[in-house]
């Protein structure tokens, strides 16, 4: 059946070629079953009708090309719309199965990792709590990701019959009612995913608290090493997230690169992909960083002078300690209430409003969080004592000198993160939107050709680094000396307590993006086509603002595993880690290899990207050529070819990037000793954060300063003067950079801390590791 | 005279413009007083002319095409050769004054900064010292660079002109003939520079030695403060290399970009400035490090258990703190030896030996020098007592622990970085030339087009960074082992004792590369061309190597400076600087902003060489419109607006950038504190390497790309092809990368760091700087 559909549609069988590539779509298109889809889409068109019957008799609607209008929808398109949502369901049930089959290879394998280096070491049971942590944290994210991407692909198709309905029933309430569709689609993804990740953080908590250790919270030892294996959760989610995005970003642009080069394609096209796994590890590490530093987080009591007089725990109640839990899901309940500014209070109704809407809800979630995270703090912290993040400055053992944190200041501390992330989200748009001056420049150097177009783009992304690193720079500073280590994982905590806004804004562009596609595909039609192209373009702002966000709150979560981790070493043993002085050899050596880490792992992405398109492009060429019917429409391309090349590639190329970030903190860990390991930690996050800024924000920019020109904006000619040439050259080099490498190296800042919070435990604490054990065993 | 020149020329008249904006030629066109080069080239010529005739008489040279071929060079190409020369000459003269004219007010202003702050906080007369030192430096940097271009300039035009010669009298002798040419000027500039910076260092210690404090070498303090105030010197070499760099680099690169841009110009066009004022920086600044740390470095005697029993000093003994002085010397003489083997000994005599000739050149200098150093070691430096870089490990201030250093131990820190050094410019050069894998792919993916083209650029440059930096790393972490900061500072000098054999291999590409620019200009014939295309290549291959030399030992060197800084602030006051533990609040915000200065530097200079090409650009095509005889051939371009308008832009752009590395360390040394300003200098260098080595070797893979390509290889259609223009863009590209920004990140990390030495005296030493303190004073 859907071999008619394709051959209906041959003329525009290179966008369907993406489509199918980037949901993995195989030979077979057959009919789906989605029975609720195609019922839900019959009671609307039924509703429908009766209100446009209405409204053609009774108000100024009523006109009878308006009623024709009607008329024409239902049969053929509806049609269309439904064997395109099935294709690409199925084909994206295809992709994710065939991922998440090759990533769970990787969580078995790595389980067993775990599970031996752990176990042998350190304890075997803490060991195999740690890895079923793992497992449930993978688990989760995999469970995230396939209802997003269910979400995702209904929603697209949701979407675009929505518009169409309207736009055949009323103009100018058609705008408003797909983006009410995209905008609830992506409440919901935000809030699944936040829901399903705290929700299952917390039945962990709660089990392991009552069947792991009959002793938690009286036994200060146990109970860290509860939170530690608990952190295996946050891992499992970064694991998964690091192969989704490496994986699905090497196979979606593979694909997307290369129809931009063989230029067949136009724009429109959806090319991106809503599940946000990123962000889920970020959530997921975020709060099991701030549950070990919790666990073990010292309250002290000094006297006058500044002496230690008595010792006391926050960890011993469950209630201190599960506050980071608490703010993530009050984080979600003030996050609910702002979306129905969205949705019920001020929808967009104009193409112009998209992007401001979305804007507002990251600003009023904000400022509602504010006072909220106020109240609490003084609610749930204990108000009296002083307690402090574990903080060791000197040698001197006898002695650990804390922080003295109030519930205020940790207060502020959430703030800083906060707003931090709000403002890191601004500053991107601003970068990156294509009605600010930095985009105009990048457009306006268009004009000299492409090569003055990279250089401007390659400008822009550096210089976007500035204000965003010096908002983390001062959260951090200020989250350090306020509440140490406890205060740097607040302020991670702080800006993902709107992750739900977050998220929503983040798939928003996606989801309308891909409606669009959709819709084109179905020859919609002029109008329906001018509504997708000011959806789409405001969904690559969006998109923008939402990368920010999760950039900014990356930067965030791993300077809260790296505090997790210290903390875990320091508690292990003092003399470990007093202190990461870059003036001695091993840190300073590990901070160099460290800041190398973020660009060996972007030439790998970017590299396999560009091999993959390359294959692609080669592959579309010689089919061209041998099959000059294609052009002709004639005959239909060789689809699965292009599938098999995108998948091919994506799930070979990741493995090389995957073992370089989970091995190096091994290697460096148990070889170079925790010195050195702390090092390089530090340099892959301070050179990571500028490499992702940087690289995402140039990739957007390329992309909104074609979409200027395509608009005739700027007097630069519009679509296939030369001056959009150049700008389709920084758009395709802009897709790996904005799509893969980018985002990538969020996760890989992530993940190394992650995995040296999770093997802390076992890590040699002796100067140098196993290597100088065995230099001082020789001499 | 020369408008005469012009006109006959008109068809070439792009190159020229390109080659006057190059030399900052002006409008008027007149004869130079170059007497001794054109009677040297009489001279030569008399000298040729009856060789010639004896061999048309007696060898087997001797058919009458050949004797032909001897009389048509003399009388028009001859005088062709001069008069590009005057051009250049008097343009080259323009520019330079101009540009010194501009830097020498910032040395000024420059001046009284350092004698303000340095005479208010510290003491007048060691500020007023610390400025002779920097006027000096300034002086032997501008001085270097005047008889550089002096050298250069003729080089080009003699090099042209032993080509012709030698091309029509015996074909085969012509390229080893040329080559010995543009070798021996290039030698000559390598031995100019390290001479002059090493004598006028030397002449400055002994100056200061005897008039500056009577009891120098008796009185820690004030030996310590001598040197702190020749530190100045080094400051004064980089701070024009920085303007040399930033300005000289947006002058020739917006020419640059522009030309390829207008698509009128070929390849062979002088482009490059053989001046490097960024060595020259180095080279003063790792001498003034290593003398500084020498200074105020401990000899220690630890009895059996470790604990400190006396205290003797190596300052006390100019013999033994003049060793970094020795070292170098002692370079010269080396590299003048092996310099014999490039000249007399194995000239190139094919085109395909140039590179290997002088990367031979390198190695041969390495192995002879390691040797030399080992025996320095055992001469020059004490035998028997342990001598340590000062190095606190903790807060208790009874005692600093040192490193033991032994001379052998001394000897290990300057051989891993004289072969670190070694590995790094090899490195870069297997990945930027075209006769290795990295480029073929590169050149592969123009197939597909430019994007991809950038994208496995920019995957190459970043992957080509991986060794380098393990590299670094390894040396660092040998050196502070071994010898502490002292150590650091030695393995700089390692490097760097091979620096006149890598000044000649960086100068070598830009001379034979103008010197073909001139040889097409005269129109001087296909054996020509084709000669000057091949040396073209290899010198392309070769900067890359001298280009990988400079990040090296910059790295090295701001390594070295970093470790005088902490050495001056533990001298001054142990509590302020006794560790730099990224695990607080301070030198962690600073390691985060550091890592974000050179992508705000990099931003600034690219953008400023885009905007620069683009008004470039815009203006050649408004000539070209409104005045079509261009075109034609028969009227003049207005070569003046184009020279100004690059003049302009690389004046006025390289103020921001300048202040931001001058202004950086003294606002956060000044206002935050010792701590954090450690920190951003930490930050600046790992982040900064990594930078400038994915950039220039980006930029030069790029160029050697299109170089592949032109030369037709790999099947990839040669010059006017799709992968051509495909290559062209990356070219352009690579341009600002690899000439402008790249470099210049190695004198961002160095200034950075020796301002931060020569300042150290003046830094507020409690914690938080100025405004700690304010905080402090309100609270």
């Amino acid at each position: 059946m859907l071999s008619q559909f394709e051959r209906a549609h041959v003329l525009v069988s290179f966008k369907i070629v993406n489509i199918k590539i980037k949901t993995g779509q195989a030979n077979s298109f057959e009919m789906g079953k989605s029975f609720r889809f195609q019922s839900s889409l019959k009671t609307k068109e039924t509703r429908m009708r009766k209100v446009a019957k209405t409204k053609t008799a009774n108000l100024h609607y009523g006109d009878s090309t308006q009623a024709k209008k009607i008329w024409c929808v239902s049969p053929k398109k509806k049609e269309l719309i439904l064997q395109v949502y099935n294709a690409i369901n199925k084909g994206a049930h295809a992709f994710l199965h065939e991922e998440y089959r090759f990533v769970s290879i990787f969580v078995g394998i790595f389980s067993l990792v775990i599970l031996i280096l752990l176990g042998a070491v350190d304890d075997w049971s803490d060991a195999a709590f740690t890895v079923i942590a793992f497992i449930v944290g993978a688990a989760t994210s995999i469970l995230s990701g396939y209802v997003g991407m269910k979400i995702g692909v209904f929603a697209n198709a949701r979407t675009a019959y929505r518009w169409i309905w309207y736009n055949r029933v009323k103009c100018q309430e058609s705008l408003s009612e797909g983006f009410k569709t995209s905008v609830k689609a992506a409440i919901v993804m935000g809030f699944c995913l936040c829901g399903f990740g705290l929700f299952n953080l917390y039945i962990l908590c709660i089990i392991y608290q009552y069947s792991y250790y009959s002793d938690a919270f009286s036994n200060g030892g146990k109970t860290s090493a509860m939170f530690e294996a608990i952190a295996g959760y946050g891992l499992g989610g970064s694991f998964i997230a690091l192969f989704g995005r490496v994986g699905g970003g090497i196979y979606t642009k593979a694909a997307d690169v290369g129809a931009d080069l063989v230029g067949k394609v136009e724009k429109g096209i959806p090319e991106d992909d809503p599940r946000n796994p990123d962000l889920f590890g970020s959530f997921a590490e975020a709060s099991c960083a701030a549950l070990v530093i919790a666990s073990q987080t010292n309250q002290v009591q000094d006297d006058v002078n500044g002496t230690l007089v008595s010792v006391s725990y926050i960890w011993q109640d469950w209630g201190y300690v599960s506050f980071p839990l608490v703010v993530s899901a009050v984080g979600i309940l003030v996050c609910f209430l702002t979306s129905f500014l969205a949705t019920h209070i001020f929808p967009a109704d104009k193409a112009e409003k998209i992007e401001s809407t979305l804007k507002q809800q990251l600003l009023v979630s904000t400022i509602l969080m504010t006072p909220t995270l106020l109240g609490l703090c003084y609610l749930c912290l204990p108000s009296d004592p002083i307690y402090e993040g574990r903080y060791v400055t000197n040698n001197d053992l006898n002695y650990v000198k804390g922080k003295k944190a109030h519930n205020w200041s940790v207060f502020i501390c959430l703030a800083s993160g906060l707003w931090a992330g709000l403002a890191i989200g601004y500053i991107t748009e601003y970068f990156t939107s294509n009605q600010n001056a930095p985009v105009h420049e990048v457009a306006e150097a268009c004009r000299t050709g492409a090569a003055t177009n990279i250089i401007m783009g390659l400008a822009l992304g550096y210089k976007s680094a500035i204000i965003p690193v010096l908002a983390l720079a001062f959260a951090a500073f200020l989250s350090h000396e306020l509440a140490g280590y406890y205060g740097i994982s607040m302020a991670a905590l702080g800006i993902l307590s709107t992750l739900s806004i977050g998220l929503t804004i983040d798939a928003f562009g996606p989801i309308s993006d891909n409606a669009g596609g959709i819709a084109e595909m179905c020859n919609m039609g002029k109008e329906t086509r001018e509504l997708t192209d000011s959806l789409d373009a405001a969904g690559n702002t969006t998109a923008a603002i939402g990368k920010g966000f999760a950039i900014g709150s990356a930067s965030f979560v791993s300077l809260a595993l790296f505090s997790g981790f210290v903390t875990v070493i320091q508690n292990r043993n003092k003399h470990a880690l007093p202190s990461v002085d870059i003036l001695q050899a091993f840190p300073f050596a590990g901070l160099l290899v460290g800041a190398m880490i973020p660009y060996w792992f972007s030439a790998m992405t970017m590299k396999s990207v560009g091999k993959a398109a390359f294959a692609m492009v080669q592959e579309v060429r010689r089919q061209f050529h041998e099959n000059p019917g294609i052009m002709e429409g004639t005959s239909d391309p060789d689809y699965e070819q292009c599938v098999r090349i995108s998948t091919d590639a994506s799930l070979k190329e990741m493995f090389a990037p995957g073992a370089l970030i989970l091995l190096t903190p091994l290697i460096v860990g148990f070889f170079f000793g925790v010195q050195a390991l702390a090092g390089v930690l530090a340099g892959a996050l301070v050179s990571g954060v500028q490499m992702a800024v940087s690289a995402s924000n140039t990739g957007g920019a390329w992309d909104n300063a074609k979409k200027y020109i395509e608009k005739g904006l700027g007097e630069l000619g519009g679509k296939g003067s030369e001056a959009h040439k150049a700008a389709v050259v920084g758009d395709t080099v802009g897709d790996p950079l904005k799509d893969t490498s980018g985002p990538s190296l969020n996760i890989v800042m992530k993940l190394m801390a992650i995995i040296s919070l999770v093997f802390a435990r076992a890590f040699p604490t002796s100067s140098g590791g196993l290597l100088g054990d065995l230099w001082r065993a020789i001499n």
